[in-house]
């Protein structure tokens, strides 16, 4: 076959925001696929906060990238060959392809697709992780009832911006907080959040109280840090705030800072409950079933912010940290 | 009647511990009960780490003592004069009565006890809110099962000794944190707990690691700060932790130490979550029933720890934040 494959390997652990040589760019031949294996060639690079801790030495819910490793990533594409009996050649697949060109696979957690419904990159976006991690964060763990006052952080990001909408399907009140007057004004106008707050040029904890004069009854956290304390000191009676990130701390080389005010769990009733998207593999299906059928209707929106070249990696990955992306931010390769 | 009425009155908001300043101790002639009022003489007073929060003018769950005002406290006392149906002379009564001799209450929230059952002290430390707060925030908050491993801190106080003795009593684990060897002591050989942890000769994520080597399932907060996030660090997945206090931070002049590691929450996909015993009013007569079950077979046990003469007040409250005090504090009137 003779076919060449470029990939990313970690070369160092990242302190702080991770620099280029952090990363090494490297050429290799295509392996072979085994009996039982197949070869993917990858057409999307899904690009997510998470990466930045799967990147740490430390103990979490997923062991971390070794050094000289292809760097982890979900990712989208299409089979070149098959020696497994449940793809064929030709099958679109998601799955944890990493950030290279060609992916061998034993077929486990990956995924066929179906390209003919929505445009491919939806997968990776609204019908991928990031829109199941939006769907049963806030849903599942933050039980938002109709008539409630959803917050949501990081809502123009890829989660944040599904987690409003959903919110709105489901009746509620949402306000976004958000980065710079342009996503604020994406979130209103183009989403349909009933508000949203600038942080950047706002006091969030001031607007918060003038957004939600009954308290905040779902804070759906992506961000951490002073966002954080901003909503705790804003709760309603009973809240619950779902932890799914804390993008502000990702690329501290200080300690994390933790919220102070914490104790306004006790005062209000509240609880704060971390979520991983993993654990709902099993009910993947329904809910994107569901979430198709919202965006059929028009109900749910997507954006994706897509990048061309394999190469950029390490400076296109940085937007998410820089907050420069609206919407999901992938890698388009080749 | 010419009864003289003690008291104490918050003079200045404290900052940090409270100084001997900060109240003033003045002497009044009791006031004749009204139509619908009765006269309690007080005869113990419940000192708990809440009254801390309650002088600091914040926004809390109940509203801050006013300068000038009696100091807040629960007690237990005897009806003196009754112009209400509810009560009788010679009855015997708990409610909020103040840092005081005498109270005039219109009866809103005061609760007739039967004196013939426990000693009196029992109604302000396993049969009062002490115990009502052990029993809700680790029954219903906690939601401990069978097998799996608690752990409670300040667990040689008041509210703890209760929790670790209910978690036996439901067939936990428990392991409690406390400082000195006397307290760790008392934990083991007295109330039964599977294993101590003194905060003060030991560091206490690392004996957290030994003693629960499976992680912690529940854990029961009355201290907040650096044995927050100790416990964070060793959670089994799926966690609950109880947030009923955070004594180590009241006397704090800086800000409240919010647990850096809070993220441990997503990687556990464990819960913090708040509680308040005030919301479990309307079961406090069938929790008290089943905990006086308990007692009466020898399964859970209550020390208090009574300094007599209301004048102490001042210093005898310094012995909750300096951990002096094993069991139930309360001072003995008169």
């Amino acid at each position: 076959m003779a076919l060449t494959n470029h990939k990313f390997l970690l070369a160092a652990r990242p302190v702080g925001m991770p620099k280029a040589s952090d990363w090494s760019y490297v050429e290799t031949p295509v392996a072979d696929p085994k009996e039982g294996e197949l070869l993917v060639r990858v057409l999307y690079i899904s690009l997510d906060p998470a990466m930045r801790g799967w990147v740490n030495d430390v103990r979490s819910y997923t062991p971390p990238v070794g050094i000289g490793e292809v760097m982890r990533a979900l990712g989208l594409g299409i089979v070149t060959v098959s020696r497994n009996p449940r793809f064929a050649v030709g099958d679109h697949v998601t799955g944890v392809f990493g950030v290279q060109e060609y992916a061998v696979t034993d077929g486990r957690g990956v995924t066929k697709i179906n390209a003919q419904v929505v445009p491919l990159p939806k997968y990776l976006s609204v019908l991928g992780m990031t829109g199941m991690t939006a769907y049963f964060g806030l849903l599942d763990t933050g039980q938002p009832k109709a008539g409630e006052t959803v917050v949501v952080s990081a809502a123009a990001g890829a989660v944040g911006a599904v987690v409003g909408q959903i919110a709105k399907i489901k009746e509620c009140r949402v306000v976004g907080i958000a980065g710079g007057a342009e996503k604020c004004r994406y979130l209103v106008e183009e989403l349909g959040f009933d508000g949203a707050i600038d942080y950047k040029s706002e006091d969030v904890k001031t607007s918060l109280r003038t957004h939600c004069p009954n308290g905040i009854n779902v804070y759906f956290d992506n961000v951490g840090g002073t966002i954080l304390e901003a909503a705790l000191a804003n709760l309603a009676r009973g809240a619950r705030i779902v932890i799914c990130g804390a993008i502000s701390q990702y690329c501290n080389t200080g300690p994390v800072a933790g919220p102070s005010n914490y104790m306004s769990l006790l005062v209000n009733r509240a609880s704060m409950k971390g979520m991983l998207v993993f654990d709902y593999a099993d009910r993947y299906a329904q809910a994107g079933a569901e979430m198709a059928g919202w965006m059929a209707a028009g109900k749910l929106k997507s954006r994706e912010d897509i990048v061309e070249g394999l190469a950029t990696f390490p400076e296109t990955l940085l937007k998410l940290f820089k907050g420069e992306n609206i919407g999901k931010l992938m890698l388009k390769v080749g």
